[in-house]
């Protein structure tokens, strides 16, 4: 029972999901309440039966709208039959077999009539249509996240006095003032000690602009905490664990509503104007997936099949990062290796022309006001050295020791969270540590500035005009001799350079433990930025070290050849570069789409190899540790089901190991196909919670003929009681296509055929785990009968199958809670 | 019967395959011969038959050495079972459960000794091994085609004095002439005309010239088309189909063996120097797929299974693209997109790096001489305006038209050669094409160069200095007044480019249809180039026809505001480069891949729009006219059993529409489990034809025990009949756990329960054939069992989907010629 920290957002009853995100099922599935089903007993301890009371409270409200519905002529005949329950997991082959039935229809339709023609060949560019939508929608959220957190962040230290609602940059665009230096102290922009104490300097100056920074911290933190859990606790986290599961086929129903969108993006910005240890970017792709979830209910294509709207969702996390970093490529990469389940080549061709579109509608924002389209716009001017792969190759074990350290350490924070009282002050904690990381990042010029400045300062390669502390070498001498070639050599450090290692070095002690307390707080909070942020100090620290080294020994026989005095050969931006992917790749287990997402930014394929060569390390490096990464991790800590498909299944059990009834247990329950009254129907459904139920010719035979889902089981019975005459208890519950004779006086028979799937998967007892695996995960099924010689014998499902993989790691089976 | 053009390759009975070439599958899994396989009568009339008779000759030859290696006994007990018999299809699922094991036990030994442990790590890092080895080969083979080809393609024009094997430019680097006009016309490069009339004016020496490149064009095309007849009859044609197919799990063993790569390197410089209208990029994917292949052989992981085989394979194609155009990352998407079946993440990490080792090997090689990675380097300086996207659209519209027409006459004349007796005579058909293509491209100076050449010259944007007859625009008269800025202005368009607007209209007429005749013929050809170069002609005409427009115009609506006189606003070089794109997207009909190829040339996100607005337009376009690209429209000409994964199945048809014996015909020959003696199962298996047999408890209950292949049975029963005594016609043949009770005079029972697969796959007979053929897709079966009610009742194989697809679009189902 690991789940009271994700159910707590429930707490906060009057969440509008109740009557307002009907996003990821139809509201009129939702007429009868299945809560119980599958084989787990309703959970009944810790904070989950919090959450069961409040679904069974929603779904008696809904009851009671629930016979009107039924018995409206003008609905589909069994309204509900072929939906799906909140917290279930979808059957991919039944929604793609549906999607596939709807085509056909219409195109068999459209040789009858013009308006029919028109109306395929709409549908067939509606999923166009709608990548565009998001594309643009998502480009323009994000454009507007950007812009405002920007001024919210600059509001920490100042305001502009010529109009309170321009941040710092903008603010002094207009001034006189010629250089660089200058330019950031314009008269135009006031910082709060100047604006209070009428002071710019001294140490009273300097204890206001800090109690003012520290105020508007704990205040943006505050709201951003208190929105969340007033209107929509799924805003909360980075949220690619749950898209994760949910493209693998659950429903978490309000997850992509247009609450959580709304809460999300002010929050978003709230959060990160904080100053919190976060990033961006991982809610950006919840986001994205919002849009998308909300822009699927203008198209019925999209609207009434779970599968469809999943290719869709695919193709918005790809929207996502393409707006987070500027990387549409990279993005569909993204999408492709980290995020997707399901990602057939229609999604790849989509999911780029929607993160294009979102890429060009974020640069006709301009929200960096540099009409660049990435988030870090860096250029380096110094090939690499081969000898320099040594380095690299640190770089990455860093980057993946840091990776597993986080993990271990932020499971167990989380896992603290949940288990113990500190999840119940969900408030207190986010303002704790938002007083915390303001007190302490302060001081710290480093720490102060957001963490995506950091990142860009930190890539930066130095130029003679730089004004920035890490570019305070010490100057050459001989200007005018060695001339203006020489600008860019390796030059020894100056004092200003060395004031700033030690500032990076705190920074980077005080970013690792931060970061760990901070992701998975209450607030939308992303990991890529501070991840990057730590290996882009490590780099930098490390390129400094590298460059100061060949510097005072270029005529060791490591640089001899390469790095000669005054030559410019070791680039310290590129370390933090690679540091970033490799602290970045440990975290998220990244690798091509890291690569490519960083070859967008730097545009150039020189610096691929040293990129690859860091991410590589820095994976096997964290996967010996420990193969899961990050998302993985909260996935199962949230206990979702969530059936990894990059993990190959190695263990060497049967099906018969696997499926239910185990032996000893009492056999399976099914039903007949052609004796069976309603009554006897009811009262094995009632005795039972499973969610579906094999069909078979006989009890003696075992025979399978197909296989019945309870909610629509119990809809048909409910239904037919209800609206056709004759059917009572004694009514014989038919299977089959003809009637078997009966006794005259007996009632009329309820045919129930319809509602059977002729084609249930089955797989024979010998069949090996690894290849029933093979085939869950491929054909995206729900649950596989298994069979002996043609005799059924019991059933797998897809939690089953996580328990036993759970068991296998020896880790607790039943930390899987959801079907 | 449409295959004799293609099994003619089996006419030159001498070719290595018989018995070097054994790369496909184990020589040891080729003992014995079980030619005729599944439910096809073996094919007795056209070319097919020749076909046959070679490859029984060939089986015969083996079965000379098959019982000295069965009784050896320290070879696997039963060596054969479990590979598979040429242009047969291979079961993945039972490959993928194979190499499981596999791992499994090695696994399971690491924790044993140190020795095992380093076995263990050896073989999981083997993977990156020979990725790294398939990138060095590749990327060598292609530098060292790039240099050849280069310098044979000069040999045609003239030979430098100070060493023969220079090329022209080569040669000329050593000239102290500083213009760039002067620069080719180097003292040390002599044209053929000086050499031997010793002038290089008037029309005696441009005779002589004309004489020497027909000469020099007909040796090297003589010369390849016999190496290929003579040496590797899989050296022909671009490789792609065939690739595509054997990675969908087929069988062709020789085509990736090391005789082909021989031949196909070196034939692939003779076709490409003897200026035909061919490119190279796709025989290069060929080549790196024998590389990979034949390098597989040093890992015993890679060797022994077919699956894992074809996961490096799908690498290598990437890896073939990658040294095609120095584009890592579209090579991927391009393996991912067109080329490969089954793509896991694992294949993507290793594709990538694999691509990346590969490209920086070739630009180690330097074979351009510009240390520039990509074929055709591109720079743009002016900025696309939206109005343009019309143009663009028009490019994407002609590049589907062109698609469509390519493809319909290429395969009409592909199948012309195949049916009449023009196949026959392949080396006149070669000499012909090449003499009608030399005859015609020399006087023209853009058919003359190479293709690659040309489309560089096309991509071009002019500079000012420019000498090309392309940039012959009129200079400015007010260059002074108008100052260096206008350098780049749209100017009106002088004699020399109207001279080259004639000579390209009429080179793009002769590259469609000469293409059309070439793409096909027994050389090494592939078509990307000749695609790209009729698309970049006609891009840069219509190019060239907006930029005049402009300059006549620019007070016209549609102009002002944006192109203004004296601005530089329309480049024509873009216009090419998307035409190009359009273009070979209708062919091939990639979207993603060429659009990430082209931008990995230029290297900027600015003209992503431009050319995914062609490449879609383009591909929409083709679509309308026909759903098949040219790679598919190849495989079904030579029908091979491909089970294309892009399009879905539309039809409404359930399995039990497909499945064998059809409604009438006899029943299916099935085993039973304890109760046939071996006789009765020899007799079985010698009177049909079939693949494999279902096991069965008795023929009264038909339900399903197992399914056993053929091949496994023929050599089980033939081993026991030989090794095992008292195995006589009389045995019982038992498949189940513990033999029935016999009498006591009754023969030993032959146990089989070993071969046979106790999870055969099944399906009801009411499963719609569009979750069938998605089972077969995603799992990569090859065969199904159809049941009733647990019931046996058929058999669908992959060839009967194939054909029941191929009846559906009313074509002719014996089109399909393979298992």
């Amino acid at each position: 029972m690991e789940n009271p920290g994700y159910s707590s957002g429930f707490d906060g009853l009057h969440h509008p999901s109740d009557d307002d995100d009907d996003e990821m099922v139809d509201i009129a599935g939702a007429t009868l309440d299945f809560s119980a089903t599958d084989d787990v007993p309703p959970l009944s301890s810790g904070g989950y039966d919090e959450y069961s009371a409040g679904s069974s409270s929603r779904a008696a409200g809904m009851n009671g709208s629930g016979p009107t519905k039924l018995v409206d002529p003008l609905e589909d005949p069994l309204p509900g039959v072929g939906t799906y329950e909140d917290f279930n997991t979808i059957d991919w082959v039944r929604e793609k077999s549906k999607d596939r039935d709807r085509h056909r229809e219409i195109t068999n339709k459209s040789r009858e009539s013009t308006v029919a023609l028109l109306h395929s060949v709409s549908d067939a560019f509606s999923g166009w249509l709608l990548m565009l939508l998001v594309g643009l929608m998502a480009g323009a959220l994000a454009g507007g996240i950007d812009i405002a957190a920007h001024w919210m962040t600059d509001l920490k230290e100042g305001v502009c006095l010529i109009g309170f609602w321009f941040n710092h940059e903008h603010c002094c665009w207009t001034s006189n003032e010629t250089t660089f230096q200058e330019r950031d102290r314009c008269p135009q922009w006031k910082s709060w000690a100047e604006l209070i104490a009428g002071t710019a300097q001294g140490p009273f100056a300097y204890i206001v602009n800090y109690l003012m920074y520290i105020f508007w911290a704990l205040l943006f933190s505050f709201l951003a905490v208190t929105l969340v859990r007033a209107f929509a606790p799924y805003a909360c986290g980075s949220g690619i664990p749950e898209i994760k599961t949910i493209l693998s086929g659950f429903i978490i129903r309000g997850y992509l509503g247009k609450w959580t969108l709304i809460i999300k993006t002010i929050t978003l910005v709230l959060a990160v104007s904080s100053g919190l240890s976060l990033g961006k970017e991982g809610p950006l792709v919840h986001v994205a997936c919002c849009c998308a979830n909300i822009l699927c209910h203008l198209f019925t294509k999209y609207r009434k099949n779970e599968a469809k709207r999943r290719e869709v969702l695919s193709a918005a996390a790809a929207v996502g990062v393409s707006v987070a970093f500027g990387a549409p490529i990279g993005g569909v990469l993204f999408s492709l290796e980290e995020v997707s389940y399901y990602f057939p080549l229609k999604t790849l061709w989509r999911s780029f022309f929607a993160a294009l579109v979102a890429a060009f509608t974020l640069r006709s924002i301009n929200p960096f006001g540099n009409s660049r389209l990435v988030l870090f716009y860096v250029e380096f001017h110094a090939p690499w050295h081969l000898v320099e792969l040594a380095p690299f190759i640190l770089l990455g074990i860093f980057g993946g020791l840091w990776g597993t350290l986080f993990i271990k350490a932020n499971i167990a924070w989380c896992r603290t969270r949940k288990t113990t009282r500190l999840g119940h002050y969900p408030v207190i904690e986010v303002l704790l540590v938002t007083a915390v990381t303001a007190l302490l990042a302060f001081p710290n010029s480093y720490t102060r500035m957001s963490g995506a400045e950091l990142i860009s300062e930190l890539f930066n390669d130095c130029s003679l005009l730089d004004s920035s502390q890490l570019c305070g070498y010490k100057q050459p001498v001989n200007t005018s001799e060695t001339g203006v070639d020489n600008s860019l050599a390796d030059r020894p450090a100056g004092p200003g350079l060395c004031t700033a290692l030690w500032q990076l070095a705190l920074a980077l002690i005080f970013k690792i433990l931060i970061t760990v307390i901070t992701f998975g707080m209450k607030v939308p909070s992303g990991l890529f930025i501070p991840s990057m942020a730590v290996g882009a100090i490590a780099g930098r620290l490390l390129g400094v070290g590298m460059e100061q080294l060949a510097y005072y020994n270029h005529d060791w026989l490591l640089f001899r050849g390469w790095c000669s005095p005054g030559a410019d050969c070791i680039t310290p931006g590129l370390y933090a570069m690679v540091g970033a992917a490799a602290c970045l790749g440990g975290v998220t287990r990244m690798t091509v789409s890291l690569v490519v997402i960083m070859f967008e930014l730097t545009g150039g394929l020189e610096y691929i190899v040293p990129l690859m060569a860091a991410t590589m390390t820095s994976k096997w490096v964290a996967d010996a540790f420990g193969r899961e990464g990050i998302y993985e991790a909260h996935i199962r800590l949230n206990g979702y089901p969530f059936l990894e498909p990059k993990e190959e299944f190695e263990h060497s059990s049967l099906a018969v190991d696997v499926m239910r009834p185990r032996r000893g247990d009492p056999a399976l329950a099914v039903l007949t196909q052609d004796s069976m009254t309603v009554g006897e129907v009811e009262t094995l459904v009632e005795s039972t919670h499973y969610s579906g139920f094999p069909v078979v010719i006989s009890q003696e035979s075992q025979r399978l003929v197909g296989f019945v889902l309870r909610r629509d089981l119990l809809i048909s019975i409910d239904n037919a009681r209800k609206r056709q005459d004759g059917i009572v208890s004694a009514s014989l519950v038919v299977f089959t296509e003809h009637c078997p004779a009966q006794p005259p006086e007996a009632p009329p028979p309820l045919r129930l055929r319809g509602i059977m799937d002729l084609s249930p998967f089955t797989v024979t007892d010998h069949t090996p785990m690894d290849i029933t695996v093979d085939i869950f995960r491929k054909l995206g099924l729900r649950q596989c009968l298994v069979t002996h010689n043609g005799r059924l014998l019991g059933i797998i499902t897809k939690k089953d199958i996580l328990k036993h993989m759970a068991q296998i790691s020896n880790r607790d089976p039943d930390s899987i809670l959801f079907n």
